[in-house]
């Protein structure tokens, strides 16, 4: 009764996938992006990002918006050369101005910045304003924790969630992601948005031609629906708890904090402000020029506890909560990033999982940018 | 069909309510602990955080329980003369040992380190071990907007929460606080436990003799249980969003990133070996000397994008959010904390509100304690 299959099960049954080679894959996200005069440095971050969500077998976040990246830039709606400045420099602070370019541009400069502040200081967090979508959120706190650091990261997005007795679409999906180094092996990770479901959780039901439970989303009227078409179309998703009954004002609450941090708090857009990512939806409310916002922090367990002790820590709470008696039915108690954690040892195995018809049409990018295509599959 | 009452309001219902004079009140809280060998300036802390809640309507977490603080003093489990140190010091980081006093005293202390820091660097996280309950997480980020801050606080508590799909209590009901200085009037104030509901909820919907939801708790086996007596006799809450398809892996993340960060980080105790807050509870797992554990944020909005510009900002969000179009059946769209706003405002007009039943133990605790008792009620 409770082990629905995840969104990204869901996403990728019935279609077929084919594994590829990751650097080549790299390279060929690099070569559409070059031709479009992104920089080989900035080109080099874009895939960085993405390839990190296809290895944690997020395929939804990953190469399979490459196509609508380069829309964006085609259209004038991101700027390839982007001058991603810092425009305000404190010890454990910092505001950047992204410069209307790729999100992984300006998240990777922010987000080693605090990094870099974190170690000289104790602590560092550092906002940015105008920008664009920056990929997964937990990317920037994995690459933190590399570094021996706890990250952490949120970012504000299209607002498609309603809040909490609202009838209308005030809010993103808004993530909250965190990674915490441990002692073997990659880092715990904590990746999640603050509504029920995503957006694209809804879309793989409407698509399935399944229902939806109730405490999803709401249609136009503001009504709870099990129609998840009535949701995407004019209604929009549920706070995480959905109702007040099950906790909704706790995830509305969310959703507004990570607005106020990461777009609030750096000037960028928020809530219905916040520009949209797909090309055919406008903004709710139209406020132009301060782009999306992100906030990245960055914790040194040497100001605290100490690294070593902490890695200990965690190795004796993540033992703790594995070996806790699962509840009838369920096979173990998973840590948080666990199945994305699986994913990414069948990447270094097997190469990066492509859905076909993404494949198909990197071919299509390709042949369109006039680059040489994407990499054979491996079993080809 | 999704308005419940709050807990709050549960709690208080059939209930007769005394209002007592703030200032008086305060001494009095000061008197019961004095005599106990608290100094002067420490009681007078424990009554501040503690009349913050009861301020803001939040009578479980207020002086209702200042015969269990006492208690914990009296059976030598609360230090009343903790010696509070610094035991790292970074320019936007510290970690303060609690010396296992009442959380208050500690808290205060690192919260307003954390505001002196941020105010100097532009943010500042500082991390506490050794400590206890601390009282309402919502208290001290209070603190830091009244200095133009953003403030956060963290801190894990008593493990009653289960794991997602785990049939044994891990982890505390570990609250998420933020409050965001505005223009006019108090802050807009975050306060919320990462379980779905909290254990006074389900301890009102025991004594009430109502059955709960599916998704609030689990059963002794780890089964989903509309019981609350076995919710509580054994079985364990679950965590925001209760379900894998309603979301409580994300509750499972956010209440663990809480007990990494109040308690790994600072190397205070976590999970089951959490020390318990009720005198009657003993540890899941004992794990000696570590204590309680907070954590305490500040972030200056002169390092990002400017206060002004920030509460600006606030009020723009603010009111697009209240000018939402409600869900059919509701009044309005709230803001976080305006439930919390209203009862402030009835407070400074109308005195403290206390639940005749506590005015009674607050009498019996006077006596017990060979003090002056509270002071009458107002409109005696």
């Amino acid at each position: 009764m409770d082990t629905a299959p995840t969104y990204e099960e869901d996403h990728i049954k019935g279609h077929k996938l084919v594994r590829v080679e990751e650097a080549a894959l790299h390279a060929f996200v690099c070569r559409v992006l070059t031709v479009r005069g992104v920089s080989e440095t900035h080109a080099a971050q874009v895939a960085t990002v993405l390839l990190a969500s296809d290895r944690r077998g997020i395929v939804s976040h990953g190469i399979s918006r490459l196509p609508l990246y380069c829309s964006r830039i085609d259209v004038g709606k991101d700027n390839p050369q982007p001058e991603v400045q810092v425009v305000k420099d404190f010890p454990s602070a910092a505001l950047v101005d992204g410069d209307r370019g790729p999100g992984m541009v300006a998240g990777t400069f922010a987000n080693q910045l605090a990094i870099d502040k974190a170690k000289k200081t104790g602590t560092a967090w550092v906002m940015v304003r105008n920008s664009n979508h920056y990929g997964i959120a937990g990317f920037y706190p994995m690459e933190a924790a590399r570094h021996g650091l706890i990250g952490m990261s949120m970012t504000n997005t299209t607002a498609c969630v309603v809040p909490l007795w609202g009838a209308v679409r005030r809010l993103g999906t808004n993530p909250i992601a965190a990674a915490f180094p441990t002692r073997e092996g990659p880092p715990v990770v904590v990746d999640m948005s603050t509504s029920t479901v995503t957006y694209g959780e809804m879309e793989v039901a409407k698509l399935a031609g399944r229902s939806v439970p109730q405490g999803w989303g709401v249609d136009v009227e503001g009504r709870h629906s099990e129609d998840p078409q009535a949701v995407l179309g004019g209604g929009g998703l549920l706070p995480l708890g959905g109702t007040r009954e099950f906790g909704g004002h706790k995830g509305y609450c969310l959703a507004f904090l990570v607005d106020v941090m990461s777009g609030v708090l750096p000037g960028a857009g928020y809530g219905p402000f916040t520009p949209t990512f797909p090309l055919y939806q406008q903004p709710l409310m139209d406020k132009v020029g301060n782009g999306i916002g992100h906030a990245f922090g960055a914790f040194d367990p040497e100001a605290f506890g100490g690294l070593d002790a902490f890695k200990d820590g965690m190795s004796e709470f993540v033992q703790t909560l594995r070996d806790t008696r699962p509840a009838p039915g369920q096979e173990k108690v998973l840590i948080p990033g666990d199945p994305e954690k699986i994913r990414e040892e069948q990447t270094d195995r097997l190469g990066v999982a492509v859905l076909e018809k993404v494949y198909e049409a990197l071919q299509k990018l390709a042949t369109d940018s006039q680059v040489e295509g994407p990499p054979p599959p491996r079993d080809a």
